[in-house]
């Protein structure tokens, strides 16, 4: 939105809002109407004027193309390499919401992949596929995913191409994730501005060059976002709404729940046991309260893949059941070889119809 | 310090800086001076006034007070419990420096833990104690870590108690986390405030009570530090010094580093192999270039614990050489179980005399 501020009291307004073409506190001059600087202002060190002004980071990216040389030379890396950072950025969002999915202060996850100019193209193909399949890879439905190719007119002045991974939220399909083509466009700002070279030395053709860099840069928050909102499921069981998170194991909090069928006869001291022995190896959970179906519903609410009941069968040879949250089937597992069973049905996990 | 504000222009001035009682810039009138806000002002939303005054937060910790009864609830905790999580905080620190020891913006890492009251005293030399060891776990000299009790002036004025934990920096004794008794204080000042009750609710005593409150809250950036300057040592070996960085096998970013000793013979097809096979359990790097006596420096200046060398014994009967960072020591290891035995001496890492 373009805004207005006063050269007076230095006062911001919105342009739109305005009656007059004057400061309304105080009466001033204002500037020229200009586009909201999403960035947020704050004051270094002590004194608040206009040589302490200093701007919190829109975007971590900078911090990379700063780096490059760094991290080139003390790596010995050769092209192509890229560095990889999450970070938080902020921005003075005008319309933030959607839950999580637009806030003011989030975590972005960004990649500056150098690349010999020329194999750009390439690899800018590469990481598209790479990124779209990371979410695939993570549980979420092919068909809410999609590419938008970003058109020569919404191109950013510093990319040569950029296409957008969307997902359909409830709200709409929206950008979870960029992917451009930066070119050499930052090394060869930071180089102007800083004066220091920033380029890559191939000591096999003996020649110089400053690498093109392909970025994919998304958001930690509308991952998580989109990973909670395509596993979130509600079926009817038995007459009644069963609510189940179906998480992919590995991004599941809990992996899996501990419960004794009943409060006596030593079933809680076994279930405990077996708390003790998996606890090293993944997040577990133990819960005696209620009945075992409530319990299990909780489990499925929190999207934890395994419920394992220790009942009076354990007591006689030893195995436990173990009900899988998708399904809802149980089998019955040696507690000898729980942990490897718990392990081999987490890593062969491919999805759920849904 | 003692800051004054301009009550027209708004800046802000350094009162002992001033030499008459009037603002430098405008001339305005100057409020009293107060000491000097460390909290980052900034604006939110689009228009710079008043209203939209928003600080970035001096420490993390409020964050986990409010969300104490969802967390309690959810996961349905009974006393004593806690709440861990590490996060930015930003301070405008007239003085920072000393690498990264103190900066602006800087990484916490706090745990609030709530207990009946009159068990508070009991969990404070508890935790205390915990959280010393924790720097001992993870290798750090005992002798260059002390305990600083706060005498009763020093206290914040919500603590009952607080130890800090110290550490012999090479410029002097500094803080490295601060072990705190806050009472009831912060879950009373929330419920105040919010006219949310903030309370446990003990279904066996039919009681309420609000917890008390131990807090270990220190730095992730001075951790890092610590472990750092800690392991950074220097010695003599066959009349060269040797950089070594004595890092815990746990904290070293790459674990091993594998080296075929010529690029010729297979051998650098060998230590890919070896690569390959270790790359999917811990970090590995792979290194030719250079005679092997400088590929082992550059590893004991970056912390990995240890090298592993392809020799032309390796192709007679896939054996390597295991070289160990501290000792310098090198034992013949089958390749077969090579991954079983770094991982065996990983774990049972006791620190070394240094």
């Amino acid at each position: 939105d373009p805004m207005v501020d006063c050269k007076a009291c230095k006062k911001r307004f919105r342009f739109d809002d305005l009656e007059e073409n004057v400061c309304p506190d105080c009466g001033g001059e204002l500037t020229e109407p200009r586009q909201f600087n999403m960035m947020f202002k704050t004051f270094m060190g002590p004194v608040e004027d206009d040589s302490s002004v200093v701007y919190m980071r829109p975007e971590t990216a900078q911090g990379i193309f700063v780096n490059f040389l760094n991290v080139q030379a003390s790596m010995r890396m050769k092209l192509p390499f890229g560095i990889a950072q999450i970070g938080k950025a902020f921005r003075n969002e005008i319309t933030p919401g959607n839950f999580i999915f637009r806030t003011r202060e989030f975590e972005q996850m960004e990649i500056e992949y150098f690349v010999e100019p020329g194999t750009d193209e390439e690899w800018y193909e590469t990481w598209i596929k790479d990124r779209f399949d990371w979410y695939l890879r993570y549980g979420v439905r092919e068909e809410r995913l999609r590419l938008e190719i970003h058109s020569e007119a919404d191109l950013a002045h510093y990319a040569k191409a950029c296409t957008d991974i969307e997902y359909a939220f409830p709200f709409g399909w929206k950008e979870l994730e960029g992917i451009a083509n930066r070119t050499d466009y930052d090394l060869k700002q930071h180089t102007e501005t800083s004066g220091k070279r920033l380029e890559f030395f191939n000591d096999q053709t003996h020649e110089k060059v400053v690498p093109y860099v392909i970025e994919p840069s998304g958001g930690v928050d509308r991952a998580v976002l989109v990973f909670l909102v395509d596993a979130f499921d509600e079926e009817t069981v038995r007459g009644e709404t069963r609510v189940v998170l179906r998480l992919h194991p590995k991004l599941a909090p809990i992996k899996a729940a501990i419960f004794p069928l009943v409060k006596r006869d030593g079933m809680p001291e076994k279930a405990r046991r077996i708390v003790e022995d998996l606890q090293p190896h993944f997040a577990v959970f133990y819960d005696e309260g209620g009945s075992v179906g409530r319990r299990y519903r909780r489990m499925d609410e929190a999207g934890t893949p395994f419920g394992i009941t220790v009942d009076s069968e354990t007591l006689e040879n030893d195995t436990v059941t173990v009900r899988d949250r998708d399904t809802m089937e149980q089998v019955r597992v040696k507690i000898a070889g729980l942990r490897e069973h718990l392990t081999e049905r987490m890593e062969d996990w491919t999805g759920n119809d849904k």
